[in-house]
């Protein structure tokens, strides 16, 4: 399968060749008998982002306000720069604000619709909580009512991702990734898509689907950023400059999502950015503060505070329990690795072109999983509530004094006594199954053509083994007495849930700060990170993690940290050496951008000529194309016919009438030799945020490398290790 | 007196080329009459590192284990793979328990110490805690005996330091931060610092300098993880592996100090480490966890909690609130860059070299502090006792009902209901008083002869402040009732505290975290947030933060983030033109040492021919100094006379009996066009850890870069912008 793709891409490549070759100014190296490999693109639909050039863009643009030296001017540039500078705040603030605001609206809607599920409030049908409602109603027929409109919500929100924005399916955070990382595709960040995404999650999520709003409202904040940068020709006309606000507003995010501010900086550094300096840091953490004022003043939860689940401990786990919370962490690594595994095995199977996708529509499906999640969740207490209900009253112990909380404990408790946790094998049991129930649930859900996240519904899978774990543990020591103390069983429901937590997205760091934030557990730190770190071990030694697996399983181009194994090849064994250069005298207007319509680079080597293949520059083409249209349309004296050609590197004078294009090319590109080791290679594409790397031997080009083919040759050496024939792959069969 | 040093080193690099004249086999591009600048680097002292470089030579010595493809060697190098993993986790593991372990031994020695000032205990005298002392007998002449012995512990450890390890002084964080940028220099990570700094440390907070301990742990953490580095060869031998292991025991060092893991990772990230990938960031944060658990274990509080001041506050701040933290914070930016101002300029007067040094000698200007600061702290209580006795006692809330806790609170209580706050003017005055008292003492003792930190100091300042707003607000609220509700004054103590340090050290989001997990206040994250964002900005106005105006005034090289006035310059601006280069063939072995001897460079480009300055490579001076000085010794048919030659490089063959340096050339050097901007060179310097950047037009040298000269470069534009002369003060006069 695979080098029948590469026959055919050698094929087009060929084509292409025969096309160009009508073009004067125009050679290619290596190309007539040393060929060995080329490697056409597979993601034609991604659009690289170089970072340094927009930099540069962003510079001259502002530079351009003013000329150094002139008083006047200099003026202009201070009241230009103090302008930017206050864009540079404001636009991380609104983005902020913009999120806190749709949490709150999906907050306020999911409480509304899944109260819907159980009854109707017949004097105030649009009450904002069912506390508030005085008279709530239940449906005289609970489980078909429950079923049903589960099943309706979950395929209302199919069909609105399905017919109006279907980058709105999904948790989004793979995407993210991707355009953090450095490209830009598709409809992602789409207002169409924002839209979908904050309807389609409140009834998605109001439907009882084990599914979480938190991975999406990342997305949505995404979405904003976008959507604001519109409007700002500073912003969006410049990739870079998106991105560093597309960082501050994943933190917003998550800052709204768990109401997690410092957890939302984390993550964002540890999971979504690729680039992150400490001044978008900054501004991550200003978005994420003003998201999380305003969050806290609009209040969602009627309790003026922000944190989702807040349980606090005091007391300081026993030492023995640290081992408990080592192998809970182990375990929640195992779990995950299950879960990546099974739901990749499901992605694939329902994946476009499939048996299965050909006899049952997305929407369909969607709507069987609501059904389905309807009829498994509703017998059993702890599941037929929310899943965040349910996480709040694992995450809780019944020794709370808090007594008005005791409605919360969903039967957690002992009925004669309150405030006394139950223990008992049959509590074990419904626990075990309500854990298991979401969890099968998860596998299916995550991934179908709704939006949807992953971690509730993880959190909550883990909670329930955290809570099983806790009592098994009290029951043995109230057998055995082997221990002075047990810590409540709160504590491990936490620890369990931030095991398969980690287990699943393989975050550490962000997650402790996460769940630290959620629970108010200061003296939880160090179990965490036990718990954490173990999972995050274990669970890399089965697979990825899933926004990794997902991100190779959706076939996007995303470029990894740099691995030691990359030393072993070097520029030589993954550039493509048959490269077409231009000239400095390239033909006419006409041919030139026949040529440059049809490029299979997003752009081209300046040489010195056909015979000299000294590297002088490099064009990019999209950049020429647009100059060479404004210039046919603004300017008379140009015509198909006239000649192009770049004056400063011609050995001789130019035609009198030619167009002059010294000035696109872009001298500055960066160039290597070919023995330079790909991990070096790596550490450029990623940290200087460039697109493209010539190679040259004294001078001369004899390769280039683009980023993405960069990236689509780590992934084949990722799959077939040095060894294993991976190096005889890329060769041409 | 700059003209002059330039005037001098112009001379200097003059004298070596004469030197160089006799070496047949080199010659300098751009020397003869071209010369316009040339920066020679006034940091001899200073080595910088090749991260690429000692990356790749991590890899080949672990390669060199087994040769790939076969079968037992494969196996073999697994083995060494799974040790180095090993040592990997263990490391940073075991500079975490020694951090612990200094930690608490500093801890428990201060309180027997600064006890001592008080009076002493017959029954025990060595007791570790005045609690146990049954017996306790105060001194006769409590002033007296306080001024003296904090004089003679001040001045013990002033000598200590000087004698033994003089780079223990002051908290060690620019000094780590500048090794952490990629230099290395001199004894600031020796054994003997370690030493010194653990009991001098001890000495100079018990003897009640206004300075605290938790700068130096950092110091002392580093220090250990370069004391385990010497038992591995894997690490004692790579400068960048090294480096990873110090980003982790910075986690491990404020991990110690505050009590606080999650704070210590992000203030490694944010503050001390340059390049901190994820899997650095894993490691340093498996450090603060072992350090972390390592010390609740010891348990030298006697709490068994982390946290040093614990004070939970449970209810989140009203709205106007955030009004007055954010005046909180822009007063503690300007507090902050007050002091900075001061303190550099008492730095600046006690220099070497200054009158005052001339006639006081380093340990007498100690001792004189210490006798100063008994002085001026022993007739204030809230001054008398141990500045971190008197931040609890702020942070802290007169109604919090754990009633044997009224004894810390130093007289903030109304003495006749102990559960209620002072609110009067005596006590503002008191407060002001004891805060200014501190203030001004920090501003001589920061950067004397003895390890001092900053941290402790100014959180006791800026406590003090808002200790003081918070009584002040409740007092105008009392008579004119604006608000229905304040806030406790230990909540505006902690912001004070967060603005002063925040406008002291520039650090924002490890602030934040280490703030609150000092004190446990889940829902003073966002008042944090707001004060310590707005410290930095004002005080970003007037000064750099303190770290980085000390590396400044110490004259280190470092490199900070890029900047966008770097666009307007170019390589060419900024690079030496006047390059010596080596050729193919470089004469004998004589000559040639010689030349590398003398070197002005650690590598020079070497070029095929005097004619053509083609570039072929990069020598590193060391590297071929130790393989020719091991060659004469082992190699028995080598003499002085014998030619040396690049056989690779020759256009002929090589002589017979020459000796062949072809393998000792990196052929993968970083090049660049003369065009390039400094703001791009910028980010290849820091972004992949090179030291050398060879400019190159069409493959021909035309000037070269290093690390170091590029710093020079940029502390010579930051201080004198474009436009006021700095271009032409880098033209030769």
């Amino acid at each position: 399968m695979e080098s029948v793709n590469k026959k055919a891409s050698k094929r087009s490549s060929i084509a292409i060749f025969q096309d160009m070759l009508g073009v004067s100014g125009t050679s290619r190296v290596g190309g007539s008998s040393g060929s060995r490999k080329q490697s056409l693109s597979m993601w034609n639909q991604f659009k690289s982002v170089d970072w340094a050039a927009d930099a540069k863009k962003d510079w001259d643009s502002q530079k351009s306000y003013a000329v150094l030296g002139d008083e006047e001017d200099e003026k202009e540039l201070v009241g230009v720069k103090a302008l930017n500078e206050m864009g540079t705040w404001l636009i991380p603030a609104a983005v902020g604000v913009a999120t806190a605001a749709s949490g709150c609206f999906i907050e306020l809607t999911v409480e509304w619709l899944s109260d819907l599920k159980m009854g109707y409030c017949p004097s105030s049908p649009l009450y904002t909580s069912r506390a508030e409602c005085k008279d709530f109603v239940l449906w005289s027929n609970p489980y078909m009512c429950y079923v049903i409109i589960a099943t309706l919500l979950a395929a209302i929100s199919a069909f609105l991702t399905w017919a109006f924005a279907p980058m709105a399916r999904g948790s989004g955070i793979p995407e993210i990734k991707t355009i953090l990382g450095g490209f830009s595709f598709g409809q992602v960040l789409a207002t169409n898509t924002l839209c979908v995404k904050i309807v389609g999650l409140s009834l998605s999520v109001a439907s009882g689907l084990s599914c979480g709003k938190e991975g999406p409202l990342v997305h949505i904040a995404c979405c904003w950023s976008s959507f604001i940068c519109k409007f700002l020709p500073r912003y969006s006309s410049n990739e870079a400059k998106q991105r560093e606000l597309l960082s501050c507003a994943c933190a917003a995010g998550v800052a709204v999502a768990f109401g997690a501010p410092l957890g939302g900086v984390l993550f964002s550094l540890e999971e979504a950015s690729t680039l992150f300096p400490n001044r978008t840091m900054l501004r991550a953490f200003f978005a994420s503060s003003v998201a999380a004022i305003t969050l806290s003043w609009l209040n969602p939860t009627g309790s003026g505070k922000l944190t989702m689940f807040e349980a606090s401990y005091d007391t300081p786990p026993a030492g023995f329990e640290y081992v408990i919370f080592l192998l809970l962490g182990i375990l929640g690594g195992c779990v995950g690795s299950v879960f990546i595994h099974y739901n990749v095995k499901v992605a694939k199977a329902r994946g476009d072109g499939t048996t299965w996708r050909k006899y049952v529509h997305i929407i369909l499906e969607v709507a069987l999983i609501g059904c389905l999640t309807g009829v498994t969740s509703f017998p059993l207490y702890q599941t037929q509530v929310q899943s965040n209900v349910g996480i709040r009253a694992m995450f809780h112990s019944c020794e709370d004094t808090f007594l008005d909380r005791h409605s919360w404990m969903l039967d957690l408790c002992d009925p004669d006594d309150p405030t006394m946790p139950l223990v008992s094998w049959e509590i074990v049991k419904t626990l075990a199954l309500a854990g298991f129930i979401r969890y099968v649930q998860m596998v299916f859900t995550f991934g179908t053509g709704a939006p949807a996240g992953l971690f509730i519904p993880s959190l909550y899978t883990g909670a329930a083994i955290g809570r099983i774990t806790g009592i098994l543990v009290t029951m043995f020591n109230t057998k055995y007495g082997w221990f002075a103390r047990v810590s409540r069983h709160g504590v491990y429901s936490m620890i369990g849930a931030a095991s398969v937590l980690g287990g699943v997205c393989r975050v550490t760091i962000s997650l402790v700060v996460i769940m630290f934030e959620l629970t108010d557990g200061i003296q939880m730190i160090v179990p965490f990170m036990v718990a954490c770190l173990s999972a995050k071990w274990v669970g890399d030694c089965f697979t990825e993690g899933i926004y990794d697996y997902m991100i190779q399983v959706r076939k996007y181009p995303f470029l990894h940290e740099v691995t030691e194994d990359q030393r072993a090849s070097t520029a030589q064994d993954v550039m493509d050496d048959t490269v077409d250069c231009i000239h400095p005298e390239c033909g006419t207007i006409g041919s030139f951008m026949r040529f440059l319509r049809g490029a299979r680079y997003g752009g081209y080597p300046l040489t010195v000529s056909q015979e000299d293949p000294m590297l002088c520059g490099y064009l990019n083409v999209s950049l020429v194309l647009d100059y060479l249209e404004s210039e046919i349309e603004m300017n008379e004296a140009i015509s198909d016919n006239t000649k192009v050609v770049f004056a400063k590197y011609l050995d001789r004078p130019a035609p009198a009438d030619a167009l002059d294009l010294s000035d696109l090319v872009d001298h500055t590109v960066h160039q290597c030799v070919p023995e330079q080791s790909c991990a070096n290679l790596h550490s450029m594409f990623r940290n200087l945020g460039i697109k493209v790397v010539i190679i040259t031997r004294r001078g001369k080009v004899v390769g280039l490398i683009t980023k993405k083919s960069f990236i689509n040759h780590m992934n084949d050496l990722h799959h077939h290790p040095p060894g294993t024939g991976a190096k005889e792959a890329l060769l041409p069969k």
